[in-house]
């Protein structure tokens, strides 16, 4: 019998050739059998771990946005013991900025299920609460910002988190292209946090 | 021999199966077979119009933007004789969220063909231009806005182009998706607006 750490490791092996697919040529026509290839493994294994096309497709995206959260967890822990809500919100928002190969590809992942969400997919559902979850998260940041008098009383902390966020997706694609430098992304996104952190 | 104003009608029905086919699919795999199948013309009339898939495609694209900017520009003419900076630049932004049927579509065709050049098709040297037009638009009508007393002096226009760009941009995947009304999101582009144009 394997161990949980084989099985991880297995269903990790897979997920990662469900990434690769999404961002070298996207989600359309992929099968189980096109993911087994990728992953160097059987058809069967790949359906003992994940049951169906669909639920491999959720699964792995699951996954990366598990992946995604770690990885921004561990930068802002590396921001010092207490890196205070401004601090932790920009980390927020540079983690949506295809600002290294890591982010880059996660980003392509995302645009590819992004694009079958439009299609009109199920597995649609699950994605669709990423984004509220993440809005909640720097309307909380703010508030703390708020209570901490970093951020003025007249702001609405649930407006500036949708815009925060919308200017971190909106600049995503230009970055991606390479019609814009992540620099020049970051300073954009420290001018709009700037108008909410004004203190701090 | 057809007048000119026929050609321009075949050449609009073969664009117009591109946009659909976009829309619907995306354009991977699509061929020049298929565009003449969904426009319902022959394979020679395509070719006699755009000649290779790649040139239908770019033309596809300039034709679905100059239709843009000319929608754009009936919106804001409807405005009055003189809308004025602040309802110029709104009336831009507005035009880039999908806010009715044919934006809606307008922007499943953008995505495709974003996804293309995300792929690193050679189109994508056309398309590239396409933001900087619109961020220098934009910056100008703030520039007018400055001139006459709307915007204030200390505002930096070429960077809050790019702001409310990317606000608009970074509100159209979610209202796509439904996860966000259209009127929300337009009060959210009011919003970060009222920062730049704070009077009048």
């Amino acid at each position: 019998v394997p161990r949980q750490a084989d099985h991880e490791a297995r269903r990790r092996q897979i997920a990662e050739a469900v990434w690769r697919l999404a961002a070298s040529s996207g989600l359309e026509g992929v099968t189980l059998r096109h993911v087994a290839a990728e992953a160097g493994v059987s058809l069967r294994l790949v359906q003992y771990y994940f049951g169906t096309r669909d639920d491999l497709l959720l699964a792995a995206l699951a996954m990366l946005n598990a992946d995604a959260e770690e990885r921004g967890r561990e930068r802002i822990t590396a921001l010092g013991p207490d890196p205070g809500p401004h601090a932790v919100t920009r980390g927020v928002l540079l983690e949506m900025l295809p600002l290294d190969e890591e982010r880059r590809t996660r980003h392509l992942v995302y645009v590819a299920y992004f694009v079958r969400m439009l299609r009109g997919e199920r597995l649609g559902e699950a994605a669709k609460n990423a984004p509220p979850a993440l809005e909640n998260l720097v309307a909380l940041l703010i508030r703390q910002g708020q209570e901490r008098g970093e951020v003025p009383p007249e702001i609405d902390p649930d407006l500036e988190a949708v815009l925060l966020l919308a200017v971190a997706d909106g600049l995503q694609g230009s970055v991606l292209l390479g019609q814009r430098t992540p620099e020049s992304a970051v300073a954009l996104v420290d001018h709009q946090l700037g108008r909410v952190f004004t203190r701090g």
